[in-house]
């Protein structure tokens, strides 16, 4: 039926993945599915029956399942996976690298059994590596498997700005490249406030401030929780990713994408402009950089490419 | 300045406090104020400083700030209570009524130093004394100190009653009176699927399952979580509250209303449906009922003045 | 593509048909065409791209075209009909019968042809008729034509209330059975107001008048326009129905169906309450009637077979 | 009351007036009067009417009445001027300005008289000589007066790339100065796609044709409609400018303001970016223009004070 509710599944029902199941019903893309390991499928269970019990005083048409059993999951349309664990004190990031690439491969195999045809978004960390593993793993074409990235990060860059300058966050733009977090290459003459340019309305210096502030973000919010980590705004961009495909929006949002060629890389999966519609990504936009830029996007594919070379 | 942002103060910094105040800025109600204690101070500030950085993507313009220090929340319009503790294994519930009681006074009167033309709504367990408690506390008039119970009652009951039918959750209407839980007392002659009676709908022993359902909805929650009890119906049931209030939409909603010879009580906070507008609770709305609804409720009030009688 | 967006064409580009495509295209529920006849082709588009312009502010990805061609509506979703003449003076009750349908007729082949699985919602006048032809004419099943009467006519009782009693129109219900207009036949038992029975908030006779006054609701526009009839609520009652739909909503609404012994009438389109899903009439709900309300629908049904007659 | 309902007067109840009065409801924004002249009382009130009985269906409280009693429109907080004439065929431009302007004194004393606190946002044109008499009569402050020109001419321009690129609306921005239409002062350079410079993204030429296109944005519509002038994205582009004064959203949008030296002129009123909230025009934006830009503004700012020779 042509018309039947979309589906979207949502692989860990940690915080950040329950919010994301949580933001996809308030927005009825489709009907969720909240899915974790056996050991939490209670209390995956209860969260989503609490979100269900919201639907009727929230106002949305969006069954939310809690589930431990993939078949639960066939036919999704967009899969977003949040799994994985995070780097704990004493734990190295080698070690990270490959708890995380096990959960990836024993995720991605139940999501190419019951959905074929589904986008995967990634959330997981490293996620460029994390992202590659899953693409190699479903055997996908490139164009469904896609990290998230940029999106949050522009996300906080645009949230300090718009505090800095009392201005709407809906009239700031950011524009980031590259990894996530410490890589993150920040392309400030292409950040602008109602179309000013940010370079004209902040001291060059309170606007690096800013960007490293953006850069060191998870790790502020990190250090505030003091257990824990963001939630709130990784959710929003998954699901403004997701909706962004699940809508066929042809959005020009910024991804982890697999690249043969563009910006000079190939074989590595890396933060660029992309086009997002029903197809996941239906383009890479390649900008000029300026040597500066092209040096910072160097350092931070080399970056990914280490992490990588811990992948089993 | 008429057109200043209204301000909302959520007291709790928990899982429903938070995911009010979140809820709160996605419907642009105004500025968010999240406070818990100091020892919380960090937490609290980090979940919403993650909630501000979705503010870009959710396309929010609505500031979340969190605090220890009520100073913050002077001149609020509305402020949610969600403090206290939650009752733990072995503690009496003579021990909860006292110990949230020291909570709700100290509360009250911060509240009332910062935000005297507040109007305030009480989540907060037992909510019936607990509400009772803000009242005398704040010295605020009766239409401004509102306990919430019902919303969340009718929610669940909506939600099930919608998934067994297969119906949306628009078109199901529910109705309680009374106490919180194991004493609420459900009208079902006056619950509806697209004005279709329920009773035409479902035989009377399913939908007697139903109610029973509703009745511990909060410990089926608790029960799946394992640790921890429900935060997206009961935030979002706040959250419908305090737009009717901040909007004067002139909602009827079931709230812990103090009654003065309504239903034949008096001097005592009950669940009974009520005009929500910009004075808070504007009128009560009083039912005829069947004998045994009167009993059932009478019973609900006498359980209420029994928790009541363990205030100091 | 299983995410590709989704298509809604309204058929007839007036202020009706016109207000229809813009509320569809603000819910993002698909690209829109919409289709008048040759001679008013430029006007059409003009109405489409003014919509497109708006679409940056408004914020909504969904595609407005304005066209002539029905080429252009090929492989819609849902097609809504607003085409057709308005009663003049001077026009025989006889006369508005023949003439719109025979553009039903010719609007039904053209649907017929180039969406042959979409679900057709009418909205011409006499509605019960005209859905009855756009049925014969397409050959679809029953429950993918459907007409609109039932919506719109309770939108106006529920405003109505909602201003008599000042309360929030989200909180009225009401409930009509029948033919559109003079012989409606509302069930005011089954009305409410925050799931209380209006007749124990209003008097009998003010009740009965503002039936009356929503009986003649289309006539109160008309007269007070003075030149054309009304389009923002039949548009709003068109697109709900739309939404329930497109998105699988299940939602209980009045519908204009086509009977095979509901309620004791064959062969009839007749409105009655719906279940509105993917697969548009999913249910009919037979509800038992008073013998005055059976009565009074009797009256309804006969006055449709009375226009039915005049069908050629 | 702090919480009252926020109060929104559109004076004129034409296509464009009543089309934004049924925006502001959609949106909760507060309650909306629609004024029109006696003569046109009952069809204003016949579109009131009709928005109004839309309310249930759309989920808006918000009530709309239509009116030629200036007395309704008491306490505003933001009063649209959509009034005046449109230039009829055999129309001088003196003669619709001078029109225009009695119209403008009218309307402004009863403004000035009913509402002195209010933000005033005129639409009528020529927009920037009319913004100035209303400026003029009423005596407000000049951040409370204000017109709207450059939010349209950017929505159509960001319609137009959007569709020739086939990418999200959501993502296009756009730039302009100066006057309305013809003397219109587009910064292409301005202008982005997810950030991208449009320069980049297209052709010189076809960007020039694309400016060109809407400069012409309004005539296009024209010609099209072959009776009468675009509404849906005027009255968007006014609403816009409303929500960011009435929820002081601190927003970049392009206004109709007057200038007191900033791009080298005074006592006019022109096209410029401009912060809009509480205040009304919070703060005017001084791009660096280069040579060709400003002269181009000269020349704007010239077509302008010719118009001004006009007024009487």
């Amino acid at each position: 039926m042509a018309l039947k509710r979309k589906k979207i599944s949502v692989i860990g029902g940690g915080f950040t993945g329950a919010t994301a199941a949580f933001l996809a019903a308030q927005k009825e893309l489709g009907d969720v599915v909240l899915v974790d390991i056996p050991a939490a499928e209670n209390p995956t269970k209860g969260k989503a029956l609490d979100m269900w019990e919201a639907a009727p005083v929230q106002g949305y048409d969006a069954y939310v399942k809690g589930t431990s059993d993939y078949a639960d999951t066939a036919d999704s349309d967009v899969v977003i996976i949040t799994a994985g664990v995070a780097r704990k004190p004493g734990m190295s990031r080698d070690d990270l690298v490959q708890i995380n690439q096990k959960v990836m491969i024993s995720v991605s195999e139940q999501i190419a059994k019951y959905s074929p045809n589904a986008v995967i978004i990634v959330l997981t960390n490293p996620v460029d590596a994390m992202t590659y593993t899953v693409y190699k793993t479903t055997g996908f074409p490139k164009n469904r498997v896609i990290g998230q990235s940029g999106v949050l990060d522009t996300a906080r860059f645009r949230a300090f700005i718009a505090e800095e300058l009392n201005i709407s966050v809906k009239d700031i733009t950011g524009f980031v490249l590259g990894g996530h977090g410490d890589t993150m290459v920040p392309l400030t003459r292409y950040s602008f406030a109602g179309g000013i340019p940010l370079e004209t309305l902040l001291p060059a210096d309170r606007l690096e401030e800013i960007v490293d502030r953006t850069r060191n973000g998870g790790a502020e919010i990190v250090n505030l929780l003091g257990n824990g980590s963001a939630y709130y705004a990784p959710a929003a961009a998954l699901i403004e990713m997701a909706e962004a495909i699940l809508k066929d929006q042809k959005r020009i949002l910024p991804s982890v994408a697999y690249l043969e060629g563009e910006y000079g890389y190939s074989d590595l999966y890396l933060g660029v402009p992309t086009l997002l519609g029903a197809d996941g990504i239906e383009k890479i936009f390649e900008l000029e950089l300026t040597e500066k830029e092209k040096s910072a996007l160097d350092v931070s594919a080399e970056a990914v490419r280490n992490v990588m070379k811990v992948l089993s």
